[in-house]
């Protein structure tokens, strides 16, 4: 039975402990936040978990072989190292850190005590990303021609990040996770509207080697929750709409056979446009399914694809990406 | 009555015939295409409208007062000329030319023989685009935010032109038609796929001299077609899908409420989610009221809000998003 | 070339001319209504072709092969009467008549006269109901189960029919042309909102020999148009959803496996829920694929799936249905 | 603090569990099931809850104030009846019981005692019903014309009970709580596909002494999920798409304004078809607000809109359209 500690018990924190306390080989033995009345709510559901609002003694705990720390991206790389200093394993949230650097270092430091590290890319985990990477890996779309999501909704204005460190890390994780490509360049457009200097609209378009093209469309102030990824082979297409509850991915066989004659200025395009495919997805809920991951990772050393390798190829992508936000659609090379 | 020939009876061809033909105060004489079978098609269904391979034919008839250019852009300038020398008001398919020096010497031309231009932008004549028009003009949505376009599908490959002068056309030309502002600069990126060196994928970002900014995705190669157009404001949020047949626009009470006090790092930002409005849309075929208003611009010089002038604004834009396309996502000023 | 008269320029009417002209083999040569004005309209959009208020001159006219009845419902039986006594073959409005023994006598007429009649079931014409019909007849979905269609909105109040022989007439004659079995019974409720003593709200449920089951749902008053058809076999299910423009027909892979063993009460259920199937449907449409069937019927006896004997057996049950609902939802034997 | 014991861990009893253990004012001290899988499950989540096969147990203890009743419904008279006599208040899944006879003797049981009875008609307690009733009482819709509700989905096929009882439950109940009216009589019409006797398929329609009218839809055998509820009104009609998570309930302003003049026989129609409007519904989960209803009744005897003989006037009609639907759509008078 792994033990558990959680740090952070905001707004995503009562789903990590409701998942570990659930998921079968582990259990949540503390909480820990600032806020004693967030702990209060914890305990009215969970009587048998310890609370406190200090760090230390979770951390200090024997009881405690792994923490989970959902706090502000700020706080990640300070109590990651805390943390792997106690020995504990780490499940950290989305984005691993701020800079590639501290992300190496904290890879580092796990490794040399013999720890594990997995990055909360929750979406990695979910029946629709399993089954779009399962197609794509059995090249069922074909060549890959370009990959463009939108991920926009009146969201929670985040006050240490920008709307491409929260959203975009998303697109970039699944991104990087289907496509056997590192992209050659990043472009990113977007801009500030209040004075918190903290960008909330942002458009980023990935260069590829190939032809490949990835855009990302990601935005805290929108009326309405979209998210919806497109992505087309020369063979088939894909759309995914995360909204949608039945339908989540859509496969079309629909495409353009170019052909261009010796001696002929025209391209003769034939349009494919055939039935539709809506695959049955794999229902468990992902963040049960990556917890119980995790467990396996720690306890037998079973090979995950979020762990701080794959949260430091994301990092390195949005520093580049906000580099290039930051000086108005400056190509970064990567 | 004023009587029309049209050049080009091609895609687009039918729709402005069988609207000319329909509208009160005008009647179409002649049809003129270089395919004969075209040609046989439209008699079948308008026994009574002459047909000529020969453009020359129609463009010296006496009877006819006005020309629809319904032909690809790259042959717009000259017809456009031959038909202003011939003293005939112009409808002309968008966009209007392929470089400003053209629309300017069109418009220069109409303008010495007291002749009339229109360019096709028939979305500024549809009931959504007046009523969102009319819902800025009225400050309904307050100072706006950022206006977010995605207009993509499985389109006909042009091969005279790319995505951009395609598809962003028409959202150039609605973004014009509804801001008051100008742009300050754009950043084009996107990506050719085949060998005919034209753009089927591209991704624009305007940059306004207010924190407004722009965005349009456009695509010929997506499975599903999307027509969705975010407008956010100060005050309210509007989504105009033009795919929904019954609720095109909504408005949504929805945004948030900043402040930032004194002494405090934080920003207290105070999110607004109310009701949803779906305001009811004039249903009048959007080409049928466009064509009306030809005629009254002819007959009698009623302002229009498509006018060359109006047509050269869009080249100038696309103009500057093209060389920024083809210099991967170079900032161009405007 | 079929030359075609057609009577009634009202809400279908302008469909049915602009079909018949563009239908090859085809030409409507003259169009009667009683309403000059509509007349004058369609003078406007097809100047070639001759108008009348005078319905006699239009069946007195040896130019014109066939007519076309698209009047009110009680005037069908005469109009098609003297059509026939002219020796002019009939394309006529749904329903067929009021009473069957009305069409029975039509049915006669024509035939000792030669003349075919073609009556107006438009939907068996559609890429959906052809799809669904060859879906049934190659067993895809298995034995059926039952057939649901809802088909709502705030329509036209008619003055001389009520809700069951405007909208229900398309059900019956869509679910005869599918299914294989004629129904045993059938009840139908309903109620009159206004002093018009016309159903403008309508349920019907068939029973059939088999435990097949079809439910028709249909209502004037709906703020919302629905066009829904549930079709379930023990194999597969189907939906079809005509107002999606895109994905009309899926067909899921779901249903249930029901074995009951030996000495057990319980049933053992499982639950199939697999992949969703969306067949690309031929787009052509479907007043012109008919109106070239009617051509083909009279030219050369091409056998048609609706004539007069189809459109007879819609009238025995909108009959049976009718007697339903006016007795409060009695049991009528079919 | 409200000590709750619940009886019956299967599809439901979780949430049960959950919303009272986390409801202010109430904990849960026992769970009670049959099998011993589903309690360790229970107590991985929850090991501050006590567990037991052994139904006295929990009735037995007196640290227990009230019995919530998640079981079969051939099981509720008697578990209600012994958890009466040791002077539990009773929480009770819907439908209450078999049988009118059996609701009044428990609600004049537990008056005797002073006890309180709920019947979980959880739906009642949705934002999505709250508004409506709001609507309603302020007449913003005018007088009722008709309520029409589908409920469909492959379902859990019920041992003990048909489609009416499981699903067109919820429908009586909501359409009772709306209404101020009471049916006259109903039909029920439906089928058995498999060899359990229990109809998976009904369709009901409810006779109201005035012109309104009330149909519900109910199958467990769809490949879709669908909850629709149209209610329409003289002034205003109203959609409730229970599925879509943002846009619940439409008003639309549409409608029909209708006047017969004097000597006329034709009616005058005159089609409204204005804006749409989406309120903003509550977000509370109703099973949580439904709980905390469920303490304040017990503990303050605040009045409560699913009190026994709500749940009662719910059996009477589902026995009614039952009789109806086994005697193949018999009207039954009520």
């Amino acid at each position: 039975m792994l033990n558990i500690g959680v740090i952070g018990y905001g707004y995503w924190g009562p789903n990590i402990v409701r998942n570990f306390n659930g998921a079968s080989g582990a259990q949540v033995k503390m909480v820990c936040d600032v806020n004693q009345q967030v702990l209060n709510k914890a305990k009215k559901i969970f009587p048998h978990i310890e609370t406190t609002t200090d760090m230390e003694e979770l951390l200090r705990s024997p009881d405690i072989d792994a923490v989970a720390i959902v706090t502000p991206v700020s706080t990640h790389y300070k109590i990651a190292q805390k943390a792997l200093k106690r020995k504990k394993h780490i499940f950290i949230e989305k984005p691993f850190t701020f800079t590639s650097s501290e992300a190496e270092e904290l890879i580092e430091m796990a490794e040399s005590k013999d720890l594990k590290i997995m990055v909360d890319h929750t979406f990695l985990y979910t029946g629709a990303v399993r089954k779009i990477k399962q197609l794509v890996d059995e090249n069922t779309l074909g060549k890959l021609l370009y990959f463009d999501s939108t991920r926009v909704n009146l969201g929670l204005f985040q006050h240490d990040i920008n709307v491409l460190w929260d959203l975009a890390c998303h697109d970039i994780s699944i991104m990087l996770h289907i496509m056997k490509e590192w992209p050659s360049a990043v472009i990113a457009t977007g801009t500030v509207h209040f004075k918190n200097d903290q960008e909330n609209v942002a458009y980023l378009t990935f260069y590829f080697p190939s032809r490949m093209i990835a855009h990302i469309n990601v935005n805290w102030l929108s009326p309405v929750k979209i998210r919806t990824t497109l992505i087309a082979g020369e063979k088939k297409m894909l759309v995914w709409n995360d909204i949608d509850p039945d339908e989540k991915i859509k496969i079309y066989d629909k495409g353009v056979n170019i052909e261009s004659k010796e001696g002929q200025y025209k391209l003769l395009v034939d349009y494919r446009s055939g039935d539709i495919w809506v695959p049955k997805l794999e229902q468990t809920e992902a963040l049960k399914r990556m917890a119980e991951s995790f467990v396996d990772y720690v306890e037998h050393g079973t090979k995950i694809i979020n762990d701080g390798y794959a949260g430091l190829q994301v990092v390195k992508l949005l520093q580049a990406a906000n580099r290039s936000l930051k000086n108005m659609g400056e190509t970064v090379k990567i």
